[in-house]
């Protein structure tokens, strides 16, 4: 079994490190990620530069691959059409550091590179950890790991959805906290008092993305799965259309 | 009608200016676009670096707003959130140079905007027009802007629809060429020999994102729909659940 290794914290990571050495045990790993954390670049590419490669092995395991200075979008699109000469049988990004959770998946990385993949017709998961704790000092992405093999062990012998991927998140509590795993739908996160508007020393306003997450934890979302111990594993889509207005719209009679 | 204006080839783009002059004729119109071209970046947010303003006038309008060292979804957040005393009724993307169709919907900044408002309830639209000429040299902005103000005024006339926004594609052929108005569904844009593989002075190689599209213009597509000379108007959704494949997950019973 071939899989091909992202994510948009970079390839030097502590998840994709973790994940990869795990995974190497049951199937040969390729990694190719961007060089550096390219976090919230959602499916950005890159059109007006050229991307460079440089091979690179991960250390404490057999893989190797490419290090790409571009975004998580455009590992996989090279991976899939310049660099590898096989088509992987599943294609992991992560192991996030940090939530990708209702809303805010539309900013993330780490599900664009996923989306990508399966633009491909490619099974593909997006795989985030979500720590209470800011710094993320204690969570174990080796255990993460563990259950992510576990997973893709058991989803690997299924029919994978077509025209779908999946987004995994998993709480960093101890295993035996762990509830189960849920199947959920998106949730919505709202953000209040989004940006910090402040003074350079120069006397020009400058703003910070900041803001405090509202989120809804409506049951059966990934939001209320994952604060209540549940790893949350949400299908997606990459076809926008929302269908079910185009009837609505015919209505409409729009002339020109 | 306050009507807010962005896109993602940067606040000084043909497009936009047409689209700022046309609207201002029926509109209070406010601008909050990038200060650069952004084009691909996707729904891409600036988080690590702080977002700066500057105040600007756009020429040959009474429109004013801002200028944003951001992405197009940056420009919409802060103005919803830091910039604007009001709430805009209809936020406006575009008018971009070059398609928004299919599959790539999910690479454009302009359509990313429109995501970002219709994410807090505003009704939007991105748009954007398309020429076979590839410089542009003779599209008339300014033609395509007239279609975008005598179908907006219809479009506030009805009840958007909820957690939707609405893609628009305009082909650039003389107005009275126009077949009429085809409510559609993203149709599939494949790529071939994706990458140029070269090689620079010093020996290292390097690739640049290339490629042939190849569409698949099925008929009810957006791309079958501008090809055949129709605006194409598609309603596209913000929330990637895939809800129908939700029971078939839960079938599958994964263990931890």
């Amino acid at each position: 079994m071939n899989i091909l290794i992202t994510n948009d914290d970079g390839i030097y990571s502590e998840g994709l490190t973790a994940l990869v050495q795990e995974m190497s045990e049951v199937a040969n790993i390729t990694v190719v990620a961007p060089d550096r954390e390219r976090s919230a670049t959602a499916h950005a590419i890159t059109m007006h530069k050229p991307l460079r490669t440089e091979k690179i092995h991960i250390p404490n395991s057999k893989a190797s691959g490419w290090k790409v200075n571009g975004t998580p979008s455009d590992c996989v699109k090279l991976a899939l059409e310049a660099l590898l000469d096989f088509t992987p049988d599943l294609v992991l990004s992560g192991i996030n550091r940090g939530p990708n959770l209702g809303t805010d998946v539309i900013y993330s990385g780490t599900v664009s590179a996923a989306i990508e993949a399966a633009l491909s017709g490619i099974p593909a998961i997006a795989l985030s950890i979500i720590s209470h704790n800011h710094n993320y000092e204690n969570v174990s992405f080796n255990s993460a790991a563990q259950i992510v093999k576990k997973l893709c062990m058991q989803i690997l012998e299924r029919v994978f959805p077509e025209d779908s991927l999946l987004n995994i998140n998993i709480p960093s509590v101890e295993q035996d906290e762990i509830v189960g795993v849920a199947i959920t739908h998106l949730g919505t996160i709202k953000y209040k008092n989004s940006f910090d508007r402040r003074m350079d020393p120069r006397g020009k306003i400058y703003y910070w993305l900041a803001g405090e997450a509202i989120d809804n934890d409506e049951i059966g979302s990934d939001v209320w799965a994952v604060k209540n111990k549940y790893i949350s594993i949400t299908p997606l889509l990459f076809d926008l259309t929302k269908y079910e207005v185009i009837e609505t719209l015919k209505k409409w009679d729009l002339q020109i």
